[in-house]
């Protein structure tokens, strides 16, 4: 089967690092298809960057909507996901989700340890729009911008390390990764706080194997059916194409 | 001062109309701009409709952010309110929150009439995100697409006064009308159910109004300030102006 | 138009200077005429004082029922505002919600600085019966009572400031003044703290001169009605007049 | 014991039966004193109506603080419950919150069967206040006004059963009664439609009772003491007396 | 009457504590019952006890289901409530719930001190069910296990203060005693505080009392019925008997 | 990997019926153990049987403990998901909560079929826990006892197809199946009523595949850690053995 990653933000090196976690746990025969949107924001740290990342990443899926079996949407607490699955049948699992339903099969409680403290509202909306809030003990950003996440990976995990801990303190149970470039250190984080950490991109990859596996589609009857019968007639801006290799 | 009505969507007819309902209630002094986003949907009726709708208005944005004192969201239920507030310092004001808040002045409870059956999670999704949704005692819709409201205004005022009716059997106190393509209807709608009707077009516009002659300006301290204060840098699709006379 | 301010307390000095303060708002046209009951509390901080000041209130309106377009409410998070709604068909705005809902336009929580510890909890009851609870992100008390407000003004804002700093540290951005008797410092606090402040009875004013200007009338259909159609005979207590100008 | 059962209502008749009820429910030892207010309104159907009733109940204590030992509130759905608590050290129940409990203890969910349409919000926002709203799977109006309750007693029953077998339809396990005025009823109903039906004077004076034999008495630590220590100064009008031997 | 109180662990020296508890605060002519499982666990401090603890529980009502008038369910937080009253038609009264509605008559808001800190979410978990939570400010864990209350009791009173203080000092107007095992300090521990203290053992007792006293039974309309009018048959495990003695 | 089936109740021919539809769906590589307890009920419908059926699981997960790598727990609505996860280190999934979270991955709102109408409550009081009834539109009872499921498959497939149209028609986008016993019927009933459906024993099975996959292991650090570090001491009834090959 054949399921797109789609990278909430324009910066490749992120598509490619997170392509590579959700290939290590694919299971064999998942083609993992990497994704970037043609334009929006380099990084997506509040609820700005986050609606004009949502569109930027709807424009993405036009270009491959008849070519594959799943999406991944790859950007966590972003915007999009009712759209996605109004606009494709094939299954569309946000990170955001993956991420809080395994840690709720984990534990009682999760937090969310995140980037920009901007990041926090969005997180918290998408949470409560899925009816996932209940089960999160909190949110913590480390101020730390996305883009720097990669810079110093030591510093970065120290970091992570410590706000994770205070989480668990004031009550977490579970800590989920609250952005796709942090996705690489959950096996490291998880035995330096001794307690279960979930990646929401390797978690979503599996959970939309999942669905394909079950042949699955997403339902037409209700909120993600098309108005009247009809397929929005999008006009989208002029000479913008799609990168569908962007992340290889 | 100079109050911007951003049209969701980019039906021109509708711009001009949503400006002249808003023009009648302005104060003196008050000039009303139009503005429909160059690029978006014809009318937005759902979850992708509306991402979409989003970041297309937060690029109608750009062109008019330094000429303009204040900004009404003319599109019921849609996306983008939390990104507009973060863009600009000065007041936004959603036609979504202005109608329910109008409405709980008037009523224990209001019930929203909209047009697509699409329509109502969104404007739920809304209205729970504003921590408004407790006092709506439904959302109702007609079926009636938002491009076909002008068409036959006798039938649809008919079927409007019909759904308005069963909401105020079940509970309400109030109706809201939950599209920006109803706001010329009220004071008609409102005689022959013999309850209060706000229309979210004239409420927006007048709070607006109202922030703006308090020297209110959109905190910054908390959700809606910038990342590390940097301003988000958008790479947006080439070749896209933005109308701001659109509606004339 | 003329609008009442009615003071939730029999403390005059108290009823003069909210009507300063919404004197000072009120559009060219717009007639503040002060009330002040004829009996009651003289300052209300708590459930106690809090009931006795609702009816105190709703007496005081049988005297001035037919010559007014609108009454603000100031007491803030006291009760009486279902009561008044029935009472009248003309607007009734209480300072509670309107300083909640401008605070609400402005940023995605707001906090409450108020005086007695024994004010919060009617304040709380006050935002959870409005639906408006979900965007506080905390109340705070000063200590300082009511009526000792205006005594040492310089120590009253000191006091006011850090509490609402300590509101901001904790995830509000915006502060609402939770007491009519604060009403003045809006401007000086905001600059102080550097995040928009709101007062009610300002905020109150001006959506009751909207609903006005709106031609709105509260519903008659649903809660406000009058049950089987009559009435309610109240027998108030005997001897008591009420003042209409006592806050000149 | 001496327990007073405090009419909301200035309906001398209503205070008699109500005192009948509770008398026949109370253990050997207790004194039930039916206390009316001096002042206030024949019936309380509504916002309006209930405001009033509290205040002139918090008046009517003041005669009785020092001699009593524990309140009945015996108002359904009526304000004044935490003001009372605030006011006397002796424990106050309020016969909503009394049958509210006891049908918790009998059933997953009550259902409440009222008198005119208004009383429902009061009722609701009192059960909100109280935290046991969750529990309530419906509040019926029977549109019978208080006052004629008793004119034609077996049409009230039939019309009330008719209710409670429409909560029952709807998920109620439990009725409670929703009006003081329909204690005596509470046998037969219960034998007619075949679940248990709680009624609140009766439940309340025995919950009075158990306070009292426990030596409890109200929090003074919290929302329930005086503000700054000292005790409220209230001005009530002039030339009122309290009847505290109304009800025999 | 007969009131059976059921332990919900198998330490039969816990089931003579609360069995004198219940007791000294027990009405003329009530028999208090004490009931210890027959198998289970020693103390119940957490989730996989407290499913145990209530089958364990169930079992054990079998053998006096015909002999008793009510049942008080004897451990704070545990499982099985709601099948103890689809199993009888006497009344069932849980300390949990006791507990939780005599501090509401008190308080506005109550904390509850417990044992273990595994415990806490199970009584949380207890709260939620019963619909009781929102007026619940805190649940402290003291570290000290079930079985080690009684070793050292004036350790055991200094660190249930010291916890019941936070717990005031947070927002709680009364402290409920969350563990069957602390019954015996109310008095003591109100002294000390400063506050109501309420242990739901006795609370339970005075309830159950006053339920069979108003000759209420379980209702059987709804989620307490028997499905299909069938008796679920149940295959315990062989050789076990019921010890209904155990606690004289 | 081996996968442990716990069937919730003690009928052998429901656990061989389930095993088969897990086997069905299972990875290569996945062996499906079936475990039916030794004791309890027959079939699960309602609190009583419910809180019997978990402590017979429990006590069933004793010898099969250290030869599993994972648990399902085939009991919809069931209790005693939280002590499974306290006892074991490995994954343990609930079908409910898998049910419930594929659901939320294919609509917005799902509405559950289930067979007793005692069996709805305790279903809304798992979803409840688990956080997830907010995207709950509803659950109906078919009024089919467990047992007799399998009976007349055209018939309950009729009924099921019914129920299920009913919960569209209110607002549900897919069904979950409320009941192991259902299991089988998935995609007769989806090509039926134009919707997915979701079994929540297929589901859970794949969940807990995907936890071994990532190789996580349940949180010990709250909510499921051991109070102080020691393992309860369960005294189970005498003579009772596990029967781990029953459902073959």
């Amino acid at each position: 089967m054949r399921i797109a990653i789609l990278n909430c933000n324009t910066t490749e090196s992120m598509t490619v690092a997170m392509t590579r976690v959700a290939g290590q746990i694919a299971r064999p025969g998942t083609e993992v298809i990497p994704v970037t949107p043609a334009w929006g924001v380099a990084s997506a740290e509040g609820f700005y960057d986050s609606f004009v990342a949502a569109a930027a990443g709807l424009h993405a899926l036009d270009a491959i909507a008849d070519t594959i079996d799943g999406v991944v949407l790859a950007g966590f607490g972003e915007h999009g996901r009712e759209g996605a699955r109004q606009r494709l049948a094939c299954p569309v699992v946000d990170i955001t989700e993956a991420a809080a339903m395994f840690a709720c099969l984990l534990g009682l409680r999760f937090g969310v340890v995140t980037t920009a403290h901007t990041a926090v509202d969005p997180i918290r909306h998408s949470l409560v729009n899925l009816g996932l809030y209940e089960r999160c003990s909190g949110i913590r950003a480390t101020g730390i911008p996305v883009l720097d996440l990669a810079q110093d990976q030591v510093r970065t995990l120290d970091v992570v390390a410590e706000a994770s801990r205070q989480l668990l303190a004031e009550g977490a149970d579970v800590i989920v990764l609250g952005c796709a470039g942090l996705a690489g250190s959950r096996s490291l984080l998880s035995r330096r706080i001794g307690a279960p950490v979930v990646d929401g991109v390797s978690a979503a990859l599996t959970m939309c194997e999942d669905l394909v596996h079950h042949r699955f589609t997403t339902s037409k009857v209700g909120a993600y059916a098309w108005s009247s019968g009809r397929r929005t007639s999008v006009r989208w801006p002029a000479g913008v194409g799609v990168s569908t290799g962007g992340g290889r």
